[in-house]
């Protein structure tokens, strides 16, 4: 059979390449292997191959001579490289076992630690350590560990067993356990394992070993194993290797100790020694807590006013041993890394190194740095940071050192933090915030008439409603921090006051929300704006330079409703609007009643006269925005909302309009009653609103190209684009054609110049996309409109799938919440059937995607992947965007 | 160019066959060619091919030699046939111009009369007729459509100018006009052409006649004409033919006459002459009704105890001959025909013989009794019957005769009529229908809560909803007549009243609704039932056996929810029930409050009792209906409906509701207003129900199971099929599998024997269609559910779209209501992708369709060329499926 057990650390030479091989010795085999290759001192140890793996779990479960003997010889290596030896009752070597598949995967065995104690060796140990309380406990989790995974003993009788101990001697907690309770405690598991194995516990340590290695692989075949790797699609092949490394301990004696180290600062990216130790300990001790860590460097120690002396003091020869690693180790990893030491006696041992996490700064800083350092390319720097971890930096968050007094927890649906008062209502929150007041918008769920209120919000808050609610799509577009779906909210209108995680509180008070983690505080937190200016846009001009490098394309765009957002979406360097909702633009207090007279005036006259009002409005909004994206592509959607969706809710709201209409209110009633719709995403909206009120839209026509033509008098021409929403046929958007054509041509005409536009369709339903050969012959670009069609391709209402998505996607019946990352399978397989079937009818055909997943990295990787020309994001996820392109052109090669 | 003028009538011979083909000479053409070959007295006449109109429409619009040299041989023959001559002053031929391509097409021009009438002619005319004044009206009648079509003069100035004649003389209409004003009204139309056109009015006859060919050709070029035929896919190159023909006149004299015939009784569809005539008449004066029709027949003038003479009495001859031909013309068009005929001064001419239209009965007798007489195939007879006109028989209808006093109209929903009191609730319905009162429901809108009271009423009327909406599915699939989207209802619910039309009732008011129509009546309005069981069911066995014939299979289930309805479903040949709801069950009053403890109650406990409850009552509904369809297969769709739809709506339910559940009535409408959805089409249903409360399906599946294993003591074993609503995934599917799996053996174990059953999917959402492949490994059979298919795939709701699917359909954007049409562009082609991926996955995978369009006839011949299996449709419906099943596997060959 060959080699099959790879020897690392000590004297080990192995140049069989395998031996580096995560698909051989598995992901913690690798990694050990490679430290050690590259000189680090690794305490040494040996991985059996995931093959033999495959062969036992073939059936016969065989462990036969050769594997024996090349594990025998494992053994001796380790008795060679610790000069200790396995089973030796004086200096006896300890090791650990392990499960290591190519794949990290839950289900497979734990870690069995200090393999080799019995009877004997335990005092050996106590001896060594001079720490017989350490000794014993070790050796009775030795035996509830294997007894647990090797030998098949129910741990609940284990822990019932040292429940009793407690009891018995009176003691609450473990840590009040001395040599002699651990001592007896190890008599009970004995018995334990002898009475329910029928054998006694096995004092052999070969016995131990080959008991351990066997329930590595018997691990493979389990239940959960299987269950998650039919979920994950990995090969039940594959097998996992088994690692035996020595033991190594940080508690010997004064001149021992654990830590753990980064080669960087984590938090702001520095390249400093960052960490902290225990002298005499192991690395429990740290994870306990039950002493403090003091720290690496004496800069750090002195910079906290800490006494006790850091390691650099303490020992300068192992600290210096230690940080002289960091370059080679980054220089290997290519990466800045975590990790894991302990010194033994005065020896130091890594025991792991891996790529160590950090904050979005951090990322930033550091990638900016390793190119500079010439460690990495900028394109390695560019895969190196999370997309949506930018967003985190383009926000302010709360000042992680202030106290927080916390109420409640909803849904992270906007990022960055806020403090303000709390207001119940848009109004109120708009005439608060006039005088200048900061104020944070709580409502059961926002609708369209609440957006002046979110605009004039710092953050919002709601109780209902999910990570793409209506709040929250507005709060991420508008860049406010906004936590959704605060179950723990109820609000009472009459009394203007609400309880908040049972916390009575009224409006005006102050809270603070996180739209990053979903949490609600009372009172005001203080926050923190990163100052990373400097290297994002460095990112950002290496993301644009990578990506033209690659000879791939994909713009970014942003959906921007108002001037304001088209500034900060230039500014984050979107390459034009891929979609402009004109909804926003008649929510403003004027405009809103100008729209309602037209809706719902029983006079044609005075239609006219409110449309002809809102056509003087929206020409001024269009301009701006024209001028402000100059030169660059703005898609303009006409009208999509349903009428109804722009009537008062509040029955005092309806009087008021009543009596400005001049109707009565029961016929208003009335009136408002008959454009109810069942379904409202499926209604009277979009281009159908059109065609039923062909008025509405030659208005918003004539404010375009007006606009259009005022702007183009001082500013380069945008790129004028008209996009119909909601299309599901040809002659849809034949009808509209005529219209604009007509429109255009008037205004062109009257004002003595012409401007080139183009339209297109919204692909939001099935059937545009089931016929986009037809379309195509109408339109000049697509624009998938990915929130509708999602909600349509699975049936799922956005704000309705908030109810059962978290069960579906934790049973896995989803991969991933469809409405943050592309479905794919469904919806991606429209999106792939309507640009082959629109590019064969017109090849020269854009299409762009501007739904919510335009800023989201799988979804923008499919994009790409799909020849699509650009995607369109809310104006704070532009960079996330940019960024997600570049990787996946980077990684699609 | 060879020969392209095609004579016939007269001594016409020609024996060139595309003398009588459409292509060629146009539907028009071809009818009278055809007629003049079997010899059949046409009046004589010409087409010129429509190969001529290409080569004039190509380009330089040449009238060449050749073509003037046929035309006139063409003028000739008629000149031969008739005896007179064109222009000639005493003996003037006078002819028709008209066009005509090979397929109906709008936007063509219109037909010129009395071509050849000019200064003198006209006075011929007049002399001939011994009617001045019908002269003169005919010649200004010409002049003004000759002006407007082949000299483009407005038309609107002739109309104006009659306008002002009638003023200055002091009429009111035409009528009034007599000789000397028609006169004066040629000088004033002859100089309106002169003044418009420059030219004086053509009194050439030949120019007239190339002027009016011409314009045929101009027209086919014409925006109108060009429109259409790109709406419909028709090519420019068809090209039209021109016909002309020479005129004949009913009004000559007392030997002269017109009328029209059929040839059988349109009506009951027996062999007899039918129809009426006027003697010294013109087809006018029957259309404008100034003359009152009589008798053909001397029985049929007995019979209505008329005076004026029967044209069997009064012109024995001519009559003889007419009814002479009615074989000859059945034979050749094997069909009964509608023919419009004139006598000339005794002698009979043909004008026009076409399929005449008939009632149902008609169609059904007629069909029948021509394959009786050996005149049409079974086939053919099958191809004969429209089949939603059966529909027709199936239910009761207004007797015609009876006199009606009609307040609305709405949607024609639900075939049959029904008299009743006005109900304005469905418990109000119950209690008076139980006291034997036959009720009529009206609500503005009905929902599931209403069924009791719709299966109570022998009728239903709403103010809103299209024709799919709630109400007009479930009174279809009861057989209820049913009309909805009645605008002009306006309902008091306080004070039991009610206004349509404008006209007040009341609660208990008698009104009679025509589902077939629309029609609102008030009062009673006798009732007919068409006795037709036998040529039905005679039918019916060709339908099968023509089927069978073809080799090609297409099955028809039933939509069925009770057991009354499968009865029904099974008398009209379901072969199985293609769809159960369990939905309606749920809705009786001791179930329904099940049902809502279940729904709120805070304790499991109560819960799990509420479902102990119902399992036991669907228990005995799922025995029954086993029991119906023994041996056939039976698909229950486990629920589908959104819990918050079996909530009470009035606040008087909600208080009784919260008393019985023992909880606050404000707690109690907590709980709903959570359940509420913004688009619960897209929300929490289906199979989303039974993953997240999978104690329901577990109800659901127990009560199957063990009914089925009951049933099957006593009867043969149905075939069961568990049906899983709006699968997006294949994952629920599985997980639904092993809950099935698990009950099933469960019950088959406590039982003692076990059932064979299946797992299917409903395909609904375009999501499952795309995912058909990785579906079919879990399902063992697909169900397309068409209707909410149709919704998601457009992104339509079908009770939303009610409000503008009829301008959508007007104006072609949809070329059928995709609700009553399958939309086969693009749900068709989720289907057919279904089809193929499912197949491909796994090839025995059996496919069924079970929405609304199961019963339409094209959507059934789009079944049948996917290769489906089956169809489902309402009970009421099955028929029809049948016959379009049938005539869809002839017409595939």
């Amino acid at each position: 059979m060959g080699e099959f057990v790879f020897h690392f650390g000590g004297d080990a030479q192995s140049v069989d390449p395998r031996a580096q091989e995560k698909a051989v010795v598995g992901g913690k085999g690798a990694n050990l292997a490679q430290m050690a290759a590259i000189g680090l001192p690794v305490p040494p140890g040996f991985t059996i191959s995931t093959e033999i793996c495959a062969h036992y779990a073939g059936g016969d479960r065989l462990i036969d001579d050769d594997l024996r003997a090349q594990v025998a010889q494992g053994i001796a290596h380790l008795e060679a490289a610790t000069g200790r030896r396995f089973g030796d009752p004086v200096t006896p070597l300890l090791v650990s076992v392990r499960s290591g598949a190519s794949v990290s995967m839950p289900g497979m065995m734990d870690t069995v630690l200090d393999l080799g104690l019995n009877d004997v060796t335990v005092e050996a140990l106590a001896k060594a350590s001079g720490d017989a309380r350490f000794a014993w406990d070790s050796y009775r989790r030795f035996i509830q560990i294997y007894g647990d995974v090797a030998l098949g003993v129910d741990h609940y009788l284990f822990e019932d067993a040292l429940e009793i101990a407690k009891e018995d001697n009176g003691f609450f907690t473990d840590v009040e356990m001395e040599a002699q309770h651990w001592k007896a405690l190890v008599s009970e598991y004995k018995s334990i394992v002898e009475t329910e194995t029928g054998a006694p516990f096995p004092q052999d340590v070969d016995a131990q070993l080959w008991g351990a290695i066997a329930a590595v692989f018997d691990s493979w075949d389990s239940e959960r194993a299987r269950t998650y790797r039919r979920l994950n699609g990995i090969s039940a092949s594959l097998g996992t290797a088994v690692t035996v490394q020595a033991m190594v301990f940080g508690n010997r004696d004064q001149q021992s100790a654990t830590g753990v180290a980064f080669t960087r600062d984590p938090t702001t990216g520095a390249r400093q020694c960052f960490g902290e130790w225990l002298i005499n300990a192991q690395g429990e001790d740290v994870v306990a807590g039950l002493r403090t860590p003091q720290y690496l460097t004496r800069a750090a120690r002195e910079a906290a006013g800490a006494k006790p002396l850091s390691m650099e003091e303490a020992m300068p020869e192992a600290f210096a041993q230690l940080t002289g690693l960091f370059t080679k180790l980054e220089e290997h990893f290519r990466d800045m890394l975590d990790i894991e030491f302990t010194v033994e006696q005065g020896r130091l041992w890594v025991l792991q190194a891996r790529s160590g996490k950090r904050t979005a700064a951090a990322a930033l800083r550091m990638a900016s740095d390793m190119v500079g350092e010439g460690l990495i390319t900028q394109q390695e720097a560019l895969l190196r940071i999370e997309p949506m971890a930018l967003a985190q930096l383009l926000h302010p968050t709360l000042d992680p050192d202030a106290p927080r007094d916390l109420l409640a927890k909803g849904l992270p649906a906007s990022p960055g933090a806020a403090s303000g008062a709390i207001v119940l209502d848009a109004e109120t929150a708009e005439r608060r915030a006039e005088r200048g007041e900061a104020v944070i918008l709580v409502r059961v769920e926002t609708s369209p008439e609440d957006i002046h209120g979110m605009h004039a919000a710092v953050g919002i808050l709601t109780a209902r409603g999910g990570m793409t609610s209506h709040a929250a799509v507005v709060a991420r577009s508008m860049g406010r921090p906004c936590v959704t779906g605060t179950a723990a909210i109820s609000i009472d209108a009459a009394k203007r006051s609400l309880s908040i995680g049972g916390r009575q509180m009224r409006e005006g008070d102050t809270i603070t929300i996180d739209g990053t983690t979903g949490e609600v505080m009372a009172g005001s937190v203080p926050l923190t704006r990163s100052e990373l200016v400097g290297d994002f846009a460095v990112l950002m001009g290496w993301a644009d330079q990578v990506m033209a490098e690659t000879g791939r394309h994909l713009g970014v765009r942003a959906n921007a409703d108002t001037p304001a957002e088209c500034l900060v979406a230039r500014q984050f360097g979107a390459q034009g609007v891929g979609l402009c909702r004109t909804e926003p633009m008649f929510f403003q207090a004027e405009r809103i009643d100008a729209m309602r007279r037209f809706i719902l005036s029983p006079e044609a006259r005075a239609r006219q006269k409110a449309l002809d009002h809102l056509l003087h409005l929206q020409r001024d909004d269009f301009r701006q925005i024209f001028q402000d994206m100059a030169g660059l592509p703005v898609a303009i959607r006409l009208l999509d909302l349903p009428l109804h969706g722009f009537l008062p809710e509040s029955q005092a709201d309806m009087a008021t309009l009543a009596e400005s209409l001049d109707i009565g209110l029961d016929k208003l009633r009335r009136l408002a009653g008959e454009m109810h719709e069942f379904n409202p995403l499926l209604g009277l909206r979009g281009c159908r609103l059109g065609i039923a009120y062909p008025e509405l839209y030659a208005m918003q026509l004539r404010a375009l190209f007006e606009a259009a033509c005022e702007a183009a008098q001082t500013h380069a021409p945008a790129q004028l684009e008209v996009m119909v929403p909601l299309v599901s046929s040809a002659a849809e958007l034949a009808a509209i054609r005529v219209q604009v054509e007509t429109i255009a041509q008037d205004v062109f005409n009257a004002q003595g110049l012409t401007l080139s536009w183009r339209l297109g369709a919204m692909i939001e339903v099935p059937r545009a996309a089931l016929m986009a050969g037809t379309l195509a012959g109408e339109a000049e670009f697509f624009s998938f409109g990915s929130n509708d069609l999602t909600q349509t391709t699975l049936g799922m209402g956005r704000d309705d799938a908030a109810r059962f998505m978290g069960r579906y996607v934790d049973r896995g019946i989803y991969g991933a919440d469809p409405f943050i990352t592309l479905d794919e399978a469904g919806v991606g397989a429209l999106i792939a059937l309507a640009r082959e079937q629109g590019r064969a009818a017109r090849p020269d055909l854009e299409l762009g995607l501007c739904g919510e997943h335009g800023a989201d990295p799988a979804s923008v990787a499919f994009c790409l992947a799909q020849g699509l020309d650009y995607v369109s994001a809310s104006p704070y996820r532009v960079p996330v965007a940019r960024l997600a392109a570049a990787q996946a052109a980077l990684r699609a090669g």
